[in-house]
């Protein structure tokens, strides 16, 4: 018998409904399917051999405790291992701002159960990650969506945005930035307006989520110091993730933030999940002391890096000029601007049809009536001749649509 | 610098704060403290060297799947091997009504999600689960505690408040309990008290979540059905978890309910933590697989029975007449209730100068001025020589306190 129980939903939850990126990964599963709709790391990538012996020395070194529940704030001696890391990329940290989390997803919703009210504004830039939309949503945001352009959120329009706000008794408590290699549209801020942004969170008083998954995934130009590493006030809650530098599948990310921060984010936690999986802490912390790490990102580096040449240098062979896209600088995703009045989801369905999906650009949009004439195309996932092949059949369709026009 | 970030947390927020529990767990560290606190399991029950024996065999075999991202309705194997698992425990469902969760806390993480409003009122037993509160409060549930007897909760008050409330027109939508062994109690709900409650949940129109962590570790008489057997209208959300079985450092536990709430609980899943650890997800699955699953339940069954027993023979030999307790079958924990005026609280004081560690029942009970005469007693943790010393100890102190009276 099936009974109807929306009646008991509660208001967050009517207005859940599934992503059309959850609804497309259905699709992929065809065989010959090219698929740049996906987010997902290259699994050739994965030191499998390694995972595995790392495995069995931690089980019969230390079995008891890593099969064990933990304390929530994770593994002691993988805060210690992140905190010298993150020291080491600038920030002035120690253990006591760490806390391990079960992906870095689970940071967005840790902030959105720490600092989200029914109504309250946040700002984002549009587009954003599609998954830290949801994950605000179900606390209820309302979004201040500031426009991107090839340095990453316009700066210029969020002061002028931030002035408006506050002229209206309106003062956002949260801004939520990507800045390395934005999912989803590759695009970096600036050392000066990351700057900017830390100083106006001090002007404004907010506090700043940086979510930053892809940093170490540079594979043009030079490393530039994360928001955090400009904090001098404790404002940057700093969010990473071992999922695109190891595996994914262990789910262990990572948050840096001021202690006062953190020790609600670990008492929300605890009635979450409890703990993060042990045996990926203590997977992930000795992979580091192995010094797997840096070696691990160099390999990494290369494998994406000749990907995004790939599809860069095809995009250009083999894609009308009419299209207008970024030329990311790392990370996993390109971004691409259809010509007026083509529509990314009706060019979708005529793509799916010769085999080449990619996610349409409005699923990264707050407001819904955004973004019909953009797409995000992943290339780390497919191989090198998928690639090629596939932004190829790509240019096809979309020459076909043009001349329809 | 310290910056003051109290003025940006949510509502929910402001009232988190850190349980006594968890401000206990820092002083188990002490050396010859012999703690009945905590609610662990005994990890010499743990089956290392087949844990590191199927980690070898998954990754070598599946090595690219199992590290990276899964779908969130979980790992397809363990999927199947689950709900087979519960059909053969007398459930009528199918993969589709299965959801695997990064540990059963998250159940009650997500049906707050799914459920709960602010000011909803949810019905509990007093005293529950401490992180079931906790959890709910997050979404700022109201609750209906009802007292429980040595049957679990009270059916005849549940039915009269239940009434009341609905004279009020207060609906409530969600029933939580766990039948069997409950923690804190141990106490276990008899059969047609099941029963009843689902008949009510059809005919007072409201959902149930049935949290079993125990079921499976009874120790004497006979095993009882899970409420989720009798539910014909989908109206019970079962959860349990490979945490007391298996290994709660993996993190894996399931959800069992409706296609309809469980689509709601998967997408309040994608955007809280994306997918639960696939590797802990397939050494869950190649446990079940290789049929060590049964053998381990008997062997803990063993082990755990023996401390239970040795606790109530200590409790005879040691505790004065004027303390009750209950005579749990199963589970982890004992609960006591002392000679009216004597506080929980004070005891604990002076047990700790002892190097005693229990935790006061207080904080089971959504009232805080409830539970100060109660307190839990965990069998699970302690070896069997500290269990009989422990509660000679114990039993010390409690006839230091009568003698001072």
């Amino acid at each position: 018998m099936t009974t109807d129980f929306s009646h008991h939903f509660s208001e967050r939850a009517r207005q859940m409904k599934a992503s059309d990126v959850r609804e497309l990964l259905k699709l992929l599963q065809m065989p010959d399917m090219i698929s740049f709709a996906g987010g997902l790391p290259s699994a050739e990538t994965f030191p499998v051999e390694i995972i595995k012996d790392i495995v069995k020395d931690v089980l019969e070194r230390n079995g008891d405790q890593i099969l064990q529940y933990g304390i929530t704030e994770g593994y002691a001696p993988l805060r210690e291992s992140i905190a010298s890391r993150m020291a080491s990329k600038g920030m002035d940290v120690t253990t006591d701002n760490i806390l391990v989390v079960s992906g870095s997803q689970q940071v967005i919703d840790l902030a959105g159960k720490v600092f989200i009210n029914p109504k309250d504004t946040i700002v984002v830039s549009a587009p954003t990650y599609l998954a830290a939309l949801t994950g605000f949503n179900t606390y209820q945001a309302s979004y201040e969506a500031i426009p991107i352009d090839d340095q990453n959120m316009r700066m210029d329009i969020f002061e002028e945005r931030m002035k408006k706000l506050a002229g209206e008794g309106n003062h956002p408590k949260l801004v939520y930035v990507l800045p390395n290699f934005q999912n989803p549209s590759g695009v970096t801020m600036p050392t000066r307006n990351r700057k900017r942004l830390v100083d106006m969170a001090s002007e404004y008083d907010f506090v700043i989520l940086e979510d930053d998954p892809y940093g170490e995934l540079r594979y043009v130009g030079d490393h530039l110091p994360a928001l955090k590493t400009f904090d001098d006030e404790g404002r940057v809650i700093f969010t990473s993730t071992f999922s695109k530098v190891l595996a994914p599948g262990l789910r262990v990310g990572w948050a840096v933030a001021d202690p006062g921060i953190l020790k609600k984010m670990i008492i929300a936690k605890q009635s979450t999940d409890v703990c993060t999986s042990v045996l990926g802490q203590a997977i992930a912390h000795e992979y580091m002391v192995r010094k797997h790490m840096d070696r691990q990102i160099e390999h990494i580096k290369k494998v994406y890096g000749e990907k995004l040449r790939l599809m860069l240098d095809a995009m250009h062979e083999f894609v009308p000029d009419s299209i207008r896209w970024t030329k990311p600088e790392g990370g996993m995703f390109l971004w691409a601007t259809l010509p007026d009045g083509m529509q990314s989801p009706d060019l979708l369905e005529k793509a799916l049809k010769r085999k080449i999906a990619f996610v349409s650009g409005k699923a990264f949009f707050p407001n819904p009536s955004d973004g019909f004439s953009t797409m995000r195309l992943n290339f780390t996932y497919p191989s090198n001749e998928k690639i090629t092949e596939g932004i190829r059949r790509l240019g096809e369709v979309i020459h076909g649509e043009l001349g329809h026009r």
